[in-house]
């Protein structure tokens, strides 16, 4: 039985998109219960699982007494608001390009990459059956991420923030989906820096 | 010669993407400088538009002293902010919800609506040369909308949200995509109430 007086997290462990949340809550210390929903098998489409989230999709956060949550990057804030984290600015500019980042990781890094990774990894379909422009969007994303990294650690500036948990859940699996990350030296140092902070293990091929 | 210690927002008059952040800004009484570019004649590929914004994007904000800031929504966030406006909620769950949609807009919404929308009535592409699956998942998001707004007059509750500036944007001209919005009554019903809180003339058919 599930403690409904704690967060609950429903989120697959093969979408970077459900790890975001349960990293970030790890991170903070947060206490919450994590439900595998194994999107493979349907489970994100069962009427248990309609009935909680119309959308049919995870991650998902169940907040005692106040329903559901989705999408990846509204979970990432109110789980750092609750937890009072530093990974949001304080100053509003600065807050306001982290929030930038985090709309352009799901419109053009997310849609690209995971979207690929996924076609090619998990459901298998050769190069030929993927839409032909997700590899040079792809690239066009990382090439983004690796002239901001030139001079700074982080995405955003000298400190980590959300935005550099919300682009390493995909960037770190992007060799997944057929990108040569080997091409961006400064992104490759990112992931190593973003994974040790997150105390994750490194996905990333030849480590 | 622009006014630099005012707030500038460059955008295209016939982008909702652009559109949203204008609204926002009149709504608030802030004092700001549009300046019109012409996405379709490539004025946000020049060179003097690059050397302000690398993404060559519009909307862009350029901030007096702290530089430019890119992304419909997180400009609107900024702008919210910045007027210290109401249109965020207060309380932590209400405000994350919002944020929700403000990512579903852009990933699910503005995604096939207002894609669907650009390549029909601006770039004057025959339907057959459209992605197919543009419509059904612009469908998708409007019978989102209609099911939010059973029972209620705003997006997210019973007060307006920045959720709803930036749903109206691409909504309000769906027609233009070849979406029926005479099937959504409720979403007809909020694009009015919306249309006159931001004080804007009505765009959908039969009006």
């Amino acid at each position: 039985m599930l403690d409904m007086s704690k967060l609950t997290l429903y989120g697959s462990s093969i979408s970077g998109n459900c790890l975001k949340g349960k990293w970030a809550a790890d991170l903070f210390g947060l206490s919450y219960d994590w439900v595998e929903i194994d999107i493979l098998a349907g489970e994100s489409r069962t009427d248990a699982f309609l009935a909680m989230n119309p959308n049919g999709q995870v991650p998902v956060l169940q907040i005692p007494g106040e329903g559901v949550l989705d999408q990846s990057n509204a979970i990432l804030i109110y789980l750092a608001e609750t937890a009072g984290s530093d990974l949001i600015p304080a100053n509003a500019v600065d807050r306001a390009r982290m929030m930038s980042w985090l709309f352009w990781e799901q419109y053009n890094h997310e849609a690209s990459i995971a979207v690929r990774r996924f076609r090619k990894a998990y459901l298998g379909l050769p190069d030929a059956d993927i839409d032909p422009q997700l590899l040079p969007k792809g690239y066009s994303a990382l090439e983004r991420m690796e002239a901001a990294l030139d001079g700074q650690d982080w995405i955003c500036g000298d400190a980590m923030t959300l935005a550099d948990i919300a682009l390493v859940a995909y960037t770190r699996v992007a060799h997944e989906g057929g990108y040569e990350l080997a091409r961006f030296p400064l992104v490759l140092d990112w992931i190593i820096r973003t994974e040790t902070k997150l105390d994750i293990p490194h996905a990333r091929e030849g480590l």
